[in-house]
């Protein structure tokens, strides 16, 4: 789990968390609040805005165990990447048909921006 | 939902259901067992099973709907066909440099794969 970071598992599992635990953890993670902001908008402690970020980490976890999915794409998006090295150093060896190697290396990027939906 | 078939939603999602639910529905669909033949060897009525089965995939459409991740994948697997196509224009155009090319549709079907564990 060391190389996925909680803020990709946010991204593919966060829609299974409860309204509140998503709420806060995205506060914590993707708008960077610390836990006194998020407790004063909250209305609770610092210590329960904690607790909560935690328990929702630890699904987060608990679901990639299960699931594996953000590794899958993880994968798949690394390998899209050695694709494109291989087709910029082909365009680069082989000029006339640059333009062709483009179509594909800009097909390469449309596929990794579905990952970031 | 049309689009995307029940065999694909319990390979991405079937971990989150319960052991039960997802032996039924394993069997049904992915080993083509009859909902008799499930019911004898769970030890429950064919309706049972039946419903036990009808609950799973609506837990699974219901998972997709709120992370939209088999769509995802189906994305980029269909770009990765896509790319795979137009390698294999290139390297029937420019034979003298399709052992190069040839690599990179090999990594291709290795991402391919990717989706298949």
């Amino acid at each position: 789990m060391k190389n996925l970071d909680i803020c990709l598992l946010l991204d593919f599992y966060g829609d299974l968390l409860s309204d509140t635990a998503r709420e806060n953890i995205t506060l914590y993670y993707n708008e960077d609040l610390s836990l006194a902001e998020i407790a004063e908008t909250a209305g609770i402690t610092r210590q329960g805005v904690r607790d909560s970020i935690k328990r929702a980490e630890e699904q987060l976890i608990k679901f990639e165990e299960k699931l594996g999915l953000a590794k899958r794409f993880t994968s798949m998006q690394d390998g899209i990447q050695e694709i494109k090295i291989m087709l910029e150093d082909i365009k680069h060896d082989i000029p006339e048909h640059s333009s062709r190697v483009e179509k594909i290396i800009s097909k390469a990027d449309e596929i990794l921006l579905l990952n970031r939906e």
